[in-house]
Parts: structure tokens; C-alpha cells; sequence
């Protein structure tokens, strides 16, 4: 007598301790960046990221990635002996155990201008949601199913990033620099030609310009040339906070007919506020409203328009489905912000962008500058634009542990722990300053 | 050689194909219900309720619970075979047909003052969350794990709620009331009577009365009474929104030192927000606020500081979830409502409670005025105010097809067919009328 149902029954069923971690690894690495210029300076020679694997008892193992500065690397470090022996499923318990660790000792540490991983604020959040997505992902291997799966499910089997251009030095400018396909773009002309480059390549259908470099008529102009050579393009300019009130509301009458949205031009919510009254310009942040504790305040003055997500700042993807349900409340947008990041992170990104109905725009990514990689098979295609869903497994990808250990060895020989645009820029401009805005 | 690693990964994955759904139940119940009254009018004697059931094709069954008035019922039907092939961890597919069916037939109904099952504002809500919640337990039992844990994990054992009194007729007023322990409660002694009685059987240590049923004063009266009675003890007051501006500001300065918080004393967001600017006095709603469209609105006024939330109302337990984050980003506490209702709902509602940090207050429940029950064991029992989660899978209930029967049996010979108080009430004072505020 075959006992048909009674063996399907069993076979179906996981066993709960299969599901306790019983070893987490944090390995910081270093990854190739090129001279891209922002408000705070210009990115360093190489980018700090730290990727998390997080071993289940079955032997399966999730992936995480996030910030590599010094402080997150600190608390990923201290937190992560703690986690053995909890089940991947308590995201409850591993949030609690990264906030007690980060109260029982404050790493000493100098916030940088926009080096997220280096904001006091946005530790906990960093370091949870690194941890957070290779639990997830042990989850969804463990199951045998996309991690999107836990998030709810697809709503889209493909997410829509944008083109992410940057005012930009040619590697030759310092030997540390990695040759790039890209070389220089410091005048409209050349921003075209690298939106072109970037377009051809992935097929993007919005295009970002990350501005407050050049004196804003310069990069108003730039975003002129850039309608012309793309008028079937949704056009944002961010010049990260460093416009006046004054320059702000000048640049957005110049611009009124051409972004999609206008990205951070001044700062503080009070100051955006100003602008969009001023203006009635949609705006859009990944400044002044970073966590939740920013919504309430941005909602009474009406500063932003747009929440740019990001779920290494927000505590997490389930967590950003949240501020997706929010943002949706308060008849806000939603869209996504990035750092240079590796694949992983943006796997995450997209499966998280995925589960959620309301993504009212395309996401940012770095990830065209970024040349290495530490996947097995290399880099995620970008085509369309898009990252495609995959039925495989958890975020879908593998790690490889060679390349891993080679960028592991360059962070190890780099010089960098934390993220600084603006000692960076003062090797080439002595007198380069901090303040804000700029123009 | 034994490959001891290859076994044990292969019996920790489970097939995809075995979380296939392949049948969906939906069995309408009557349960019966005392003759409690309310601003509407008078509880019939039966409360109806949907009982659903979510087969996988691993032979493994989800429950779900939800309102069983004809609109719901109608939907829950008209959805349920479209469910079949459906993964048990598609839930925004899921989401997606309840959308597409809803509008396909809007069925002819009249809303029912207090009764949800009949709102059309609530409809896709009150099935979606139903079918959720039965996909979430078929998961959680085929993992084998509890269903707190695909929450995010429990961040309390146990979940408090609150002893929920009623003024009430005795049994004795129709011959379709099925007699119950507590009799009649129509004064502050009896109030008081009932209050000990429920409270030593089950341990509350919060109290809500519900009021808006005889003259302001009295109510007051029994609040003063209860406070008497039970000095430790948090107390609230629920009208359900059927007094005026003028007496909600002068019952709430009688009860400024007794109160926990005042529950939706009067109608709209408007009138809550003028109450309090007057009396400065906590509000909670489950009447102004219940679902994402009114929050802003609310935000706006400040109309109320607690929001009572309720899976049923508020797109499942993980959108719930959701707004425990958003209330806690905008400065409001969260309680949980309840409707007549039975232990699998009271399940759900308790493991929804367990994963909720902002968790602010002990939930309302209905369950002790329940004698009904379709469960295995009968009642969830409540301890020391508590329902305690266990290590059981998925809600850790489990369902007694007699007593379903039995209880579908009561649906098919009962007249009732939508929740009506108002002509219950007409049954006994012909000439009771629905307009609000009454005082």
C-alpha cells in the first residue's frame, strides 16, 4: 500500500531548525569608481561596500549588501556572531539585536557629505537592511522561490531604472583612477554624449542628471541640450541641495517644460517647501526626507512630492513596501534612490520594486559605473532600460567567491574606510570648501 | 559513502507545485449574538461571519475569517475559483482578482449603519483580507512555522485585549435570543456587574464600554461607576460617534481624569478634530479613519491620535502592518477594533498584534460575547486579559467540519442576510429612526 498523501505532506514540509543561522560572514570590499563630480566633491577612486552571507542550517546561504564605510562595517561586525541560532524568518529579532548593539557603544565617527554610510542616523538602517535581505533571501532559497515571492508577489516581471549621468573628470586626472569607457563630461556637449553612450548601451527611457557642480545655468543648459537630443525622454536634474532659494526658483522657470521632476535643488524641508510654492515643480528627495521620522514634518510644509526609497535608509524592503503604502496615503510618488552599488543591492532593489503597486517612476542606479563585480556570470543585464525577474531562487543571483575575495583584497590594500567626496576633491582644489548651497 | 549535505538540503526545499491552490471554500456561518445595543440600534440574534478555507495542492488547508453579510459573501464567492493555480505567496495576484472581480458586478445593497460587511468602501478589503489571511496560514503551515513568523517574527508572546462592555437586553426580551450568562445591562450597576463577571473570567485589564445608547450623563455615569470599581484598570468610552459637538466637549471635561481615550464621541473628521482642540482629550476612531484614503485628512485636522486598526478594514495583515509604521511616523497610536467575530480572526488579529512594535493600547474584542464556536477544542482561551501565541503552525487553530456544518446550518435557516440593528430596533420600538447625532 503506497501512502501517496502522507508523503507529498512530508515532503512539503521544511524543518523549522533548517532555518536557524548558523554562521554569518561580512566581508568589506572595494570596488573601482570613477571621478564623478557632486555637490560635496568627487567620488574617490574606489567605493566601500559590504556583502553579507548569511549561512542557514541547511547549508543554503542569503545574500545582502550595503554601505562599507567604517561605522556600518563596525556595527555589521559587532552585531553579526549574535545572529547564530536565530531563524531567518525573525526580522523582528534581528532588528532588535542591531538596535541594542548600536546603543552599547557609539563608534566615534565624522559624518560626509553625502556619505550615507557614514550618517549617524541612518546606521541602524543600514546595517539592519543588509542583514534583513540575506535573511530574506535564505528564506526564498530555502523555499525555492523568488525572494519577490515574500514581498507579496510581481506586479511587474521587470523594473525601469533611469540613466544616471554625472558631470565627470577623464581617469587621467589621477593615476588611482580606473580608465572608464566614459573619459570627460564637464559641458553639455559631452553630457549628451555620455547620456547617448549610457542609452545605447541600456536602453534607459528617463535620464537623471546629477547636478550642482557647474554654476546652474551651465547645467540648465545641459539639461536643454539633453531634451533636444531626447524629447521622448523623462528628464530629472538633483543638484543635491546646492541651489539657494533664489537660484532654485530662477533654474525651475527655465526648466518648467522639461523634468519630470525637480531632485533636492535646495536644502532643508522648509527651504524645498519654499521652491515648490514658489514654483509648483514637482520635487522629489533623497535629502530632507531620509527616514520616517521626516514624513510627518515634509507633509504639513508640502516639501516633496516624491519619496526617492531606498531601503538601506528606510529599515528594510518590507519596510519600504510600507512607505510605499504611506506615500500612497499622503498622494505622494514614489521612486528609488541609489549609491554605487554591486548587484545585490540592486537585485534588491528589484524585487522589492517589484512587489510594489505603487512605483510611480523609474529608479535610480549607479550601477553602469561600476565596472567589477562579484557575481558569478558578472554583471545583471540592464536591457530595455530594465532588470528582469527571474524565477530563480532568492534575489536570483551567486555569489563568486574568487572575485569576492580579489575586491575583499583591494579594500584591504585601499587606503579609504570612509566615504570623503571632499578631501577627494581638495587633493585637485586646495581651497574647496563645504559650504552649502554653493550657487 | 552517505552525502549527508545533499540529503538534508533536499528535504529542506520545498516543491513550488505544492503551494498551488487548489480548491478555495467559503462557508457562510450564523453565530449566535446577544441582544446588545449600540447607536444604530440592537445586535440581531445572529451575527453572520464567512468562514474560508484554502487548500494547497500539499493537501494542507488556510483559514480565513471574514464578515459573511450578502455583499462580501456575494464577492468571496464570486472570487474564490479564480484562486485556483494561484501560488499561496501571490498575494498581490491575489489582491489584483479581488480589484478585477469587484468591478466586474457591483452587487445591489443598502449599507447598514455600523455594519461593515455592508460598506462598499470596505468590500474589496473585507475579502481580500480574509482570502490573506488564509494564503499567509496555508504558508506558514506548510513551513511549519507559526504565522507570526512570516510577519517578521513575534516581538510579544502574548496580546492583550480589553473587556468589552455592552449595555444589553436580557434574553428574555425575544424568544430568538439564545440565552447568555450576563442578562441584562441597561444602568451603571449593571455595567459594573457585567464588567466583574467578564473580568474574572478572562483577566481584562483594560475596560471599553460601548455608549451613544442612553442619555449622555448615564453613560458617564457608568464610566464614574467603573472607575469606582476598577481604580487600576484603563477605561474607554466608545458613542460611536452619536453625540453632538457640545455634549461630546461636556461629557469629555466630566471624564478628562477617567479616561484612556474617547472613541469617536461624534461624526466626521471634522467634528472629532473640533472636540479635540476643546477638550485636548486622546481620540481613537475605527469610524472616521478606516482605511488609507482618510489619513491625511486626518493628519491634516488632527482629528484623531489613535487609530484603530483592523485587518479587515485596512487591506490584510501585512498592510496593517504597514500602518503601525505610518502611524507611528505621524505621531498616533494604534489600538486594534473588532466586530462580532470568532477565534480564527481573533488568531489573526492576535499574530498580527504580536509582530506590531507600535502596538500602543490592548486590542477591542467581541469573543466573550460569543458562544459559537468552530473550532477544534472550542474557544481560544483568554488568560490574565491575553490570548498567548504557542509554537503551533500557521494560526495554530484548527477547524471541526461538524461544528462548520452546524453553524453553516444556522446560516441557511436564519432570515438575516445583511446585518441590520436598525430594524432589529424597529422589531421593539417602531418608531426608532437612524438619525445621528442622537444627543
Amino acid at each position: 500500500m503506497t501512502i501517496i498523501g502522507a508523503t507529498s505532506l512530508m515532503s512539503s514540509k521544511i524543518e523549522l531548525a533548517t532555518m536557524k543561522i548558523s554562521a554569518v560572514r561580512v566581508t568589506p570590499i572595494a570596488i573601482k569608481d570613477p571621478a564623478l563630480l557632486n555637490a560635496a566633491g568627487v567620488h574617490e577612486p574606489f567605493g566601500l561596500r559590504s556583502i553579507i552571507e548569511v549561512v542557514g542550517a541547511n547549508g543554503m546561504v542569503g545574500l545582502g549588501e550595503t554601505y562599507g564605510d567604517a561605522p556600518v562595517l563596525d556595527l555589521l561586525t559587532r552585531v553579526k556572531d549574535s545572529l547564530v541560532g536565530l531563524s531567518a524568518f525573525d526580522l523582528n529579532g534581528l532588528l532588535g539585536m542591531v538596535i541594542a548593539e548600536s546603543k552599547l557603544t557609539k563608534t566615534a565617527h565624522i559624518e560626509m557629505e553625502l556619505a550615507p554610510g557614514s550618517m549617524g542616523d541612518n546606521l541602524t538602517s543600514s546595517v539592519f537592511s543588509g542583514f534583513e535581505v540575506a535573511f530574506l533571501d535564505l528564506q526564498a532559497r530555502t523555499l525555492g522561490i523568488p525572494l519577490v515571492e515574500l514581498l507579496g508577489g510581481a506586479v511587474r516581471n521587470k523594473v525601469a531604472y533611469s540613466a544616471y549621468l554625472f558631470y565627470k573628470w577623464d581617469a587621467s586626472v589621477d593615476p588611482e583612477y580606473a580608465p572608464d569607457p566614459y573619459g570627460e563630461a564637464v559641458n553639455p556637449a559631452q553630457i549628451v554624449a555620455q547620456a547617448k553612450k549610457m542609452i545605447e548601451q541600456y536602453g534607459f527611457e528617463s535620464i537623471k542628471l546629477k547636478a550642482g557642480v557647474f554654476p546652474p545655468d551651465e547645467e540648465a543648459d545641459a539639461i536643454k541640450a539633453l531634451k533636444a537630443a531626447f524629447p521622448n525622454h523623462q528628464l530629472r536634474i538633483d543638484p543635491n541641495g546646492n541651489w539657494s532659494i533664489p537660484t532654485s526658483i530662477r533654474i525651475a522657470k527655465r526648466l518648467a517644460n522639461d523634468l519630470e521632476y525637480y531632485e533636492d535643488p535646495t536644502p532643508g524641508l522648509e527651504g524645498m517647501s519654499e521652491v515648490y510654492k514658489a514654483t509648483g515643480l514637482l520635487q522629489a528627495t533623497n535629502m530632507v526626507v531620509t527616514s520616517w521620522d521626516h514624513l510627518k514634518r515634509s507633509v504639513e510644509l508640502n516639501s516633496v512630492q516624491i519619496v526617492l526609497s531606498d531601503h538601506h535608509y528606510w529599515g528594510g524592503l518590507r519596510a519600504t513596501q510600507a512607505l510605499a503604502r504611506t506615500c500612497q496615503a499622503f498622494g505622494m510618488g514614489l521612486s528609488m534612490h541609489s549609491n554605487s552599488h554591486l548587484g545585490i543591492s540592486l537585485m534588491a532593489m528589484t524585487h522589492l520594486a517589484a512587489s510594489v503597486h505603487h512605483l510611480t517612476y523609474a529608479c535610480d542606479t549607479h550601477y553602469p559605473w561600476q565596472s567589477d563585480e562579484i557575481l558569478v556570470g558578472g554583471k545583471v543585464p540592464i536591457v530595455g532600460g530594465c532588470v528582469h525577474l527571474t524565477d530563480k531562487p532568492g534575489l536570483g543571483v551567486e555569489l563568486d567567491q574568487a572575485k569576492l575575495a580579489d575586491l575583499h583584497q583591494a579594500f584591504l590594500t585601499c587606503r579609504i574606510r570612509t566615504r570623503n567626496d571632499v578631501t577627494q576633491m581638495q587633493k585637485f582644489r586646495p581651497d574647496w570648501s563645504t559650504v552649502k548651497p554653493r550657487f
